[in-house]
């Protein structure tokens, strides 16, 4: 980033209250944009007032849904910059409520995309995809051209929302790219329960004092970005034309096994913890992927993107807000 | 096929009043299956009920729309086979008119899919998918590993629809597969405009005395299967259960150029007739995939199928299909 290009930009942010929306919206206001967070706050998703405790007053919150396509006509308009963040997910939902997922991931992409056309052409659009629609890995780590073949409902339509979006690139010319994201975590995330990443379960076992749960055998490989890495690629992305049409995948040289992520929570809570080898519950073992990690070297040769925050120190970071902000993220009645 | 496998099973067909449906219909009948059609008669669609002349009073007709969730659960109980044929199919009215195509293409998949889970989970699925979700080919011939790449909304969309199916196979055990079909051809086929396929368009100008349109120059490389011959790759996925959670190809050894085609067409025409190269127009030439055609070694090697009917024997049965019943194809003041 040089010289502040977003320096007076308007930004729209689609799950402005979420997990790495809130975080975004923070950066982008320190970078001098002017902010707009939209966000449907449905109780089962990411988003939550508390998350923008630090920008509160200096960002524009509009609460709606995406589904809703007269707002996002509405609300496109006027913006350099859009952030397209909101969906739906949880895999496990994404099975229960197909077309619920459907409407989110694919529908309203699909509204929001003609919005842009219609209202708005010159805007730029940073989408966030998911590795989740790659599925079972054939080979590691997994690079942009690795076939594409999602496990479950929610890797199929994000696949079409990320697809969209690069078709009104290639067609209309309204300039968009995707980040497909791997297990992204940090302070904001969705802790209540899995919905968002199994991270965010584990912290809150943590903290209450109970073991954290792995399923399987533990020794499934995964790669994660801290939050801030995450932002930092949304930025990049954003201002460099160079992305314009393509994909990206995150990742992170540092690959570990659940069971290792495991131990190091347990080790980074003050007073400590434990956690338990358990068997996949059935309905998570028929969309599981085995092994995980990915190829970020185009990101890397083309951005200049590459991960900064170790995992220890990201998980420290998010440890120590959970247990400083934890009565925001989830009722200890419930 | 042996032993007639189809003798009384009980077998439903979306889209079962449209080109390739009514086709199958006939088939089906011979090989003494019990048929229902399921149909929607949208006029832009591939519905026609002439099309099931030669079967009328041998099937069972049920008129409504597959996003007509409540019919579709009804419908799919009691059947042991279901052709899901039905589709949007205009690359064209994908884009103009996006959200009918997703909802057609993915999301009554969807509601299908759902159906057989919930009622009929021993049902067995065969899907027409199409080679329009690979795009602009990276290489030629396209095998079934190739990127997935669509240039159009009707491709992504389709391509959601294809993954559902197998999903619900790996996923619920719904046993599914789909055929990746290439240009198919031959009586019965929409000829009133090219929302099917633009062999429809040529026809129907030859036999009215204009010259057929051939975009760009001319030159762009297809293959064809005559409607035969992918009846008979359905009726093998159907019955085979080594197709059962694949996706297959079809194809064709004789690879033409649009040209050469259309030379062809105005050959067989009694009378003759010609043709014009003609720019693109520029809403066609944002979705143009330049030369395609497939590999269909999979399908060939696992069930034995390989198309029978030359391209020239084919279009001379089906211009002479188009010319005997003409007015039930078109309004000639239309």
């Amino acid at each position: 980033m040089t010289q502040r290009p977003l320096d007076a930009a308007r930004v729209l942010v689609t799950g402005g209250l979420g997990f790495i929306g809130s975080n975004l919206a923070a950066r982008l206001v320190e970078e001098g944009a002017r902010v707009t967070l939209v966000d449907s706050l449905i109780p089962q998703y990411g988003g939550n007032p508390f998350n923008i405790e630090p920008v509160r007053g200096r960002v524009e919150v509009n609460i709606c849904d995406v589904r809703d396509p007269y707002a996002m006509a509405h609300l496109v308009q006027g913006h350099d910059l859009l952030f397209n963040l909101a969906g739906q997910t949880s895999h496990l939902d994404s099975m229960t409520e197909p077309h619920a997922d459907l409407d989110i991931n694919a529908g309203a992409q699909l509204s929001i995309l003609e919005a842009c056309r219609k209202h708005n052409p010159g805007i730029k659009i940073v989408y966030a995809s998911t590795r989740q629609l790659y599925g079972k890995p054939d080979y590691l780590p997994v690079d942009e051209n690795h076939p594409i073949r999602p496990v479950d409902v929610n890797g199929v339509n994000k696949l079409a929302g990320e697809q969209y979006h690069l078709l009104y690139n290639n067609v209309y010319g309204i300039r968009a790219c995707a980040l497909r994201l791997t297990n992204t975590y940090g302070p904001r995330m969705r802790v209540k329960d899995a919905r968002q990443t199994f991270l965010g379960i584990w912290v809150r076992r943590l903290v209450e004092g109970k073991p954290l749960l792995v399923f399987g055998d533990g020794l499934q490989l995964r790669d994660f970005n801290y939050v801030d890495d995450c932002v930092d690629a949304l930025l990049r992305a954003a201002t460099d034309p160079k992305a314009d049409g393509r994909v990206y995948n995150l990742g992170s040289r540092e690959v570990v096994s659940l069971k290792d992520v495991a131990q190091m929570c347990v080790d980074l809570l003050p007073g400590g913890g434990s956690y338990e080898i358990v068997p996949f519950p059935p309905e998570r073992k028929a969309i599981d992927i085995g092994d995980y990690y990915g190829e970020f070297r185009s990101i890397e040769a083309e951005l200049g993107w590459q991960p900064r925050v170790g995992l220890r120190e990201g998980l420290a970071r998010t440890i120590a807000f959970v247990c400083e902000h934890r009565q925001h993220y989830w009722d200890t009645d419930a």
